[in-house]
């Protein structure tokens, strides 16, 4: 993508001037000419977006339809999209959006020795964000008990919109002991009892998924998740159904009812108790806070190194979503770190629970 | 509502002219003046329409909150609804949008004795149609095992838009015998604990829930519904959810959450596994079918007197709703009757089974 084609894009109201620190840049708040929404330019350099990859709701018929040659097989991490680069001097952490967030931009040093970006300033990191102390999600992966960690599962060139090929992204890892997904290993397409029963450890395991890439130059993807993936999505969010689109949950089930009736599993009770405990107990979490503090809401928690970043935070928070009502607790000094902590006020659903809980009615 | 209100409404598009038999008439596409969406005008009489009843999702406060005065209850069947009333020679059957429904005008004499009609053709008579043997809803009480039963809720006048004094009603309906809706009684807004005791007994029973009307000159009204009714609904609309509103479920989530919680059962497992059930086994039912038959549809019998009207039903029915497919599977005579059969084809659950069971891609 070139500076006359970005300023293109900003005649046609796709792309954002932004400013972060000392840092001013250019967002695709839209695919572009083929670039995917959050590519970026900054200080000349243009970072491509991470486009998002297509979902198949069932294995055999999936792994025949999408894959001409065999692929690739990484972990699906439960967190949030991040794309590091240096810059300058510095090293910054991009959102899927493209903004520069400032919570991994602050902590991109203790989540992985960045060695390869002194070296190869040309390379970008592509990884997830996972664990219980971030601003974003609500869910993580059960083997993050605190803080947070990275995943590394691609790796761009600036000014590429296309990733390293695998072999070289994973010498790159080695050679710089990168965190890293998990890679299961290069599977062709008859491999359907494999794939099921590999799905069916993650989903054991309380792993969300997989990332299927094809080994070949088109360098195809797909991924499909578990039905642990799907119930606990469901439990995570449901306190704030109103806030979320509603497909959020049927898409949901309808994916759990799509994975289960391939692993043949239409028979078993203990989904079913589980996919309405994740609908219900959600819920009675969210009357009862209701009820008490007449607001529905999540505290969030999550380790600064330089406390302007926390502030920062904030400010790119209730930037980024009109509807999220933010609201700090408190940013305090513990040991090496400022710990931040605030609540995400769910404004949809604390104004129907008021409504309705204090004998209100609805007409649909 | 005059001639020359009317008429400024077809000019503000919020009224149509319509044409069926040898009837031609007026129907509000959306409120207007104070009167309702399907306020109709045929043969200079206005029949105003019914319009939508709120819902409260908590007895308690719901009842404190929306009632000055004791109140009628009265069930809510699981139908869809009707306005009759005599036209010329003729008792022409209304449905809520104001279209005169086939099926139900064939079937008018069957569903009751319509001397109240020829005796006082001012009246019109609001009714709930219910049964397994119809073509609009999927859902029907337990307790109707064939055909439709017809359950008179409330009487108006022709030209006026609000309904006659409960006491008048009911002894209009018990002098000609009219099928009536069940009756519980007149209750006082302290009476939470005789409500509720009344609710469980409906979810036992299989019954919807309850209206309310206030016995007072403002005649105000709510309804609230059983949790059996929001299990119920999502078990029997499951197998098309791509074709309706994401919210039609999410919203029954939320108004068994509330039910539960109030009547203190937030910790039965019983009614998890029912609504993990609901959605799970709609779902897997809808895939079977799209396996075996490649497509999602339902079949819907019923009876009229004249085969005409089986004709003009079908019409009907691929007018109002364009995204609805409907196909005849034959009309054939059985006794007094003509039966005809058609399937509904889900278009949109179809095109996506279809999509994701061959193996392709969804974003999302």
């Amino acid at each position: 993508m070139s500076a006359t084609e970005l300023h293109e894009a900003i005649a046609h109201k796709k792309a954002r001037r932004e400013k972060y620190a000392q840092w001013e840049f250019l967002r695709l708040t839209d695919k572009f000419h083929g670039a995917a929404r959050g590519s970026v330019c900054i200080e000349d350099k243009v970072l491509y977006g991470y486009p998002s990859i297509g979902r198949i709701l069932r294995v055999e018929t999936g792994l025949q339809h999408q894959f001409r040659a065999p692929f690739w097989v990484e972990e699906k991490v439960d967190g949030y999209n991040v794309r590091m680069a240096r810059v300058g001097d510095d090293v910054l952490a991009f959102s899927r959006g493209g903004f520069i967030c400032p919570f991994t931009t602050d902590r991109a040093t203790d989540l992985a020795d960045l060695r390869i970006l002194d070296e190869h300033p040309d390379l970008v990191l592509c990884a997830e964000v996972a664990g219980p102390d971030q601003p974003y999600i609500s869910g993580h992966p059960p083997y993050i008990q605190e803080d947070v960690q990275l995943f590394v599962f691609d790796i761009m060139r600036v000014g590429e919109p296309r990733y390293l090929p695998q072999r070289e992204k994973h010498e790159l890892l080695k050679r710089y002991g990168l965190p890293a997904v998990q890679h299961y290993g290069r599977f062709n397409t008859n491999q359907v009892s494999e794939m099921r029963a590999l799905l069916m450890r993650l989903t054991e395991e309380g792993r969300e998924g997989v990332v299927m890439k094809e080994d070949s130059p088109r360098d195809h993807r797909a991924k499909i998740v578990t039905s642990y993936s799907c119930v606990d999505d469901i439990r995570g969010t449901v306190d704030h159904l109103r806030d979320l689109p509603a497909e959020y949950f049927t898409g949901r089930v309808l994916r759990l009812a799509l994975f289960l009736d391939e692993q043949g599993e239409q028979r078993g009770d203990e989904l079913r108790q589980q996919l309405g405990s994740a609908f219900l107990d959600g819920l009675f979490h969210a009357i009862d806070q209701s009820k008490q503090e007449r607001r529905v809401y999540r505290t969030h928690r999550c380790r600064f190194r330089d406390p302007e970043n926390a502030r920062r935070l904030l400010k790119h928070m209730k930037r980024a979503d009109g509807h999220l009502h933010v609201t700090e607790r408190g940013l305090e000094k513990a040991g090496d770190y400022y710990v931040l902590e605030f609540d995400k006020l769910h404004a949809g659903m604390s104004g129907l629970l008021g409504h309705v809980l204090g004998g209100g009615l609805v007409f649909d």
